[in-house]
């Protein structure tokens, strides 16, 4: 990480780079979403059996739970915020909250989750923000 | 809108416009709310059968909305957030997401709605943002 | 407060005060929560029967709802946003949104309430934000 950012940088470009991420989820574009783990990405979270290994795993996990909405026009919206942000090192842990509303024809829009994120976020060569190691834990589970 | 400003500063002011802009109509202040509008400017909703053209008329489809919320004891709050920003060119395209949620003695605090909001957002002479287009899409609708 | 900040690094360091501050509450982590207040500090909210005054007396109010929170079993999350900053001579006061969102094993992840969060908050002589004075009110109450 360039030593030289401010911490009103970091923030704005870790909340921006949250933002793009989380809409090509919800918008259905999972190869584009799973291009922002790093190769060796590590994707952990309470509702995997295990925790995922690699970006190609990562992308054929979620390329399934995102087919299974569509095909019941179920649209979700993961809300990331609160966001605490450690660097450390070369690496910047931010510790977030996110919400996970859904919405369809039938039932109008609903809470579905209230979890915890914890991630380990690096620059790439392009100066972009991957994800290298990502932890979700959902509240009440 | 100028070249110099960095995207920080650029996230910073828009997060800043769309607070203000934002408690101003939960508090039902429609007057100050739709200045914020350019005298062209459009807002399409999915509540609203059709384009609203015009600070006046944006401001007159509100007033009655707000009316009838205030009438009912309805207080209404809307967040804005996860918000993409892109300059292009002269303007500024955002697309967020944007909950409302209500509240009222009787039925407590509840999600109303999930939306999707994209807005073309221009710098007045002043220096201030304005919405020269709005479009409001509800999720499930 | 330092004449010589921007708006946006105001905004970026209130807004990661915010989130660790909302973080130790919701870890029940209370004295380093409490400690973010003034030891003058007042905390007045629509569920006290009175402002409780001073950083020992909010610290006692506060871990006694904690502690029934864990008793029980539950998880809450506070989101605060829509934050509207505005320095006022040595102060900066903001007007947020804040929601309390709760979960548990039985009941799953709801709306707990929805509020407004008027803060007064002040620099200490470290450059930390410590608030000053803090009134939250809950929607339809």
């Amino acid at each position: 990480m360039p030593t030289t950012i401010t911490a009103a940088d970091l923030r704005a470009g870790i909340e921006a780079f949250y933002a793009w991420h989380m809409q090509l989820l919800d918008d259905g574009r999972i190869e584009e979403w799973a291009a922002a783990f790093t190769q060796d990405g590590v994707f952990t979270a309470d509702g995997h059996p295990e925790p995922v290994s690699g970006r190609q795993n990562i992308l054929a996990a979620s390329r399934q739970g995102a087919d299974k909405l569509a095909e019941a026009g179920i649209v979700r919206r993961h809300w990331l915020g609160m966001s605490d942000i450690r660097p450390d090192g070369g690496v910047v842990r931010v510790r977030s909250y996110a919400l996970v509303f859904q919405a369809s024809k039938g039932e109008g829009a609903a809470l579905h989750a209230s979890t915890t994120c914890e991630d380990v976020l690096v620059l790439d060569d392009g100066g972009s923000w991957r994800i290298r190691e990502r932890v979700v834990r959902i509240d009440g589970a």
